[in-house]
């Protein structure tokens, strides 16, 4: 157990945007609200997965629709914590812990928000290791079932339960659908669990994996080193392209933003091209000549090139020069149910997962740091 | 209080389908369901609204979604009790009796199932007095609030509850895409009250009402006597038009069933046309000259020429030849708080309620019958 600092939480932030490939909304303003309430000494407590105990009650958060709706539609703050609350009330037992639905963007800093105003620890791990459009996205589903009950709260704080859905895929449907009636962007808490039910189900260490790509970015910076070079040596990956947004096509359906980007090479990679479509995030990208060159479920991060800051699907647009990190994916997400649910079947490619060449990862030690 | 028999099931249905006003659902299975449990000895309790005590624990329940999925997917049968359990589970209560939502076309029925099921009373009362297709349309919303908690379930019994909306047109919007999410169609229980609050609150003794109007135009069927003048005399209405049906158009647009149709006139009514817009329900008529004869909240009831069987707007086709009978509103419908809502303007259409010519009406008579 340990306490959030203001100095960890923007190194945090911006390693969960790294992660967040592209999507998982910008956690600009879920690091302000979350800085807030460190400053006006409200505690931000972590949790290691390994000291939660076997029987304690915890339960995942975050937010649920379009970033793009993120940009024009300030949050309130206290959604999530509201969907929690109504979640113990449908279930009449308190939680004793939260846990990040998704570590990439900005669902990371939003159990931190609740944790500042509940006072329950945040644990130190998610249900991706990076962020997904999807709810049925997740470890908590595929090790876990149907993430019911689960709740949804809007802006105003309406609030809409599902207590029973039939699988993971029906609660995405059905809460996707409110999301887009509630305007777009809704809070949710789901997948109430056990903690020994927790580490079997969650991606761990990811919290202050994001911490530690974001320090080394950070630090990076300040030292004037290639900021993009330290977190790809700190997250196991390399470098993948480095060019120009020369196209990018997006467009607003049913509540994600879909579309796709295309780079043109500088340095070792001028004359090339490289495509990547996303569906909020990152699903594949594809040389100049067509062939795959990553796949979902590994990570592809278009990071902004001066900076190394992570350039988001919402935002991206010509002109901007950038660099592609790819990232190997975490081992719950590359087994064959893992693969079912997060490889590019599953987003309607014809294609088998790619793995990133070995070389990039050293999964094991990464995890372990 | 009294037992729901076979014959009375039969003429409230035919009641039901005419106070629909097009929509509302088509009664036929939803009575065949209901007149399978009487056969199989599950009893139908139906309440005298008088005798409900004021403490008592009451609930709405029924349908919601475009009539033209439940021609395409049989119901199941036990979706609305399933989404009352849910509701009480939620409340920590049990409920006492159960009121339809409205009185016209299938939600008529589906409160008989619950009752059948479950042994609850039906209140011989509704929260419209005729069939309207969106939930803020309801006299329970109109004098009571935002019908909230909510609950919707679906043929898989997936369940979504709504503990706290905040009004009655967010709850439409949420779970109207929920409802579409499941599929186009799922029963609800809603608008939790109390026996006096339901008292002042509902259209009182409609169940009764619709069961006279059908048993009326069984009767003159029977006699071969003219089954619309009969329906029309019992119902306090009068013929508008009698016509052929020229032009159908008709989309499913947001989970509706959206459109118009023409009217050619025969009899008294040759050379004249009638056009009538609706949305699952029929909502103005105007005559050739495009001046409007009828508007919501009057009923707008298309009847088959022959027999008097009511007309749906999603079976309505080229070629029927049809009476249309105008029926004056319920009281409750035409205060200033009401046409607000069930009016036309509330429809889109820049018009002032047009109340039927006074002598179609026995509003006292026909309430207290």
């Amino acid at each position: 157990m340990w306490l959030m600092t203001e100095d960890r939480l923007e190194s945090m932030a911006v390693g969960a945007g790294i992660l967040g490939t592209g999507g998982g909304g910008n956690p600009y303003r879920g690091r302000l609200v979350a800085r807030r309430h460190l400053r006006e000494g409200r505690p931000i407590t972590i949790a290691v997965p390994e000291e939660v105990p076997d029987d304690a009650r915890v339960v995942s958060v975050g937010g649920m629709g379009a970033p793009v709706i993120g940009i024009e539609r300030i949050i309130r703050g206290d959604e999530a914590l509201c969907a929690l609350r109504a979640l113990e009330a449908l279930m009449g037992a308190a939680f004793d812990y939260v846990i990040p639905g998704e570590i990439g963007g900005g669902n990371s800093t939003i159990p931190m928000v609740v944790s500042a105003l509940s006072g329950l620890p945040v644990i130190d791990a998610d249900g991706m290791g990076r962020a997904f459009p999807e709810l049925q996205m997740s470890t908590f589903a595929v090790y876990g079932g149907a993430c019911t009950p689960a709740a949804l709260c809007d802006y105003k704080h309406n609030t809409v339960l599902f207590p029973n859905s039939a699988d993971a895929r029906t609660l995405e449907r059905q809460a996707r659908a409110v999301t887009v009636a509630m305007g777009g962007a809704a809070s949710f808490a789901l997948s109430p669990m056990s903690g020994a039910e927790m580490r079997a189900r969650s991606v761990l260490g990811t919290l202050s994996f994001a911490e530690q790509i974001g320090a080394a970015v950070r630090g990076a910076r300040l030292l004037h080193d290639d900021p993009i070079a330290a977190g790809a040596r700190t997250a196991g990956g390399a470098l993948l392209f480095r060019g120009k947004v020369v196209d990018v096509e997006r467009r607003l359906v049913a509540g994600f933003a879909r579309g796709n980007l295309r780079l043109e090479g500088v340095a070792e990679w001028r004359g090339d091209t490289l495509q990547i479509d996303f569906q909020n995030e990152n699903l594949v990208a594809r040389d100049g000549a067509g062939r795959l060159v990553a796949t979902v479920p590994d990570l592809i991060c278009v990071l902004d090139d001066t900076n190394g800051e992570p350039i988001t699907t919402e935002i991206v647009r010509y002109g901007l020069r950038v660099s592609v990190l790819g990232i190997p994916a975490p081992h719950l997400l590359t087994t064959p149910q893992g693969l079912a649910v997060f490889g590019p079947r599953a987003f309607g490619y014809d294609a088998d997962y790619l793995p990133l060449p070995a070389q990039y990862a050293a999964e094991t030690v990464r995890r372990q740091a």
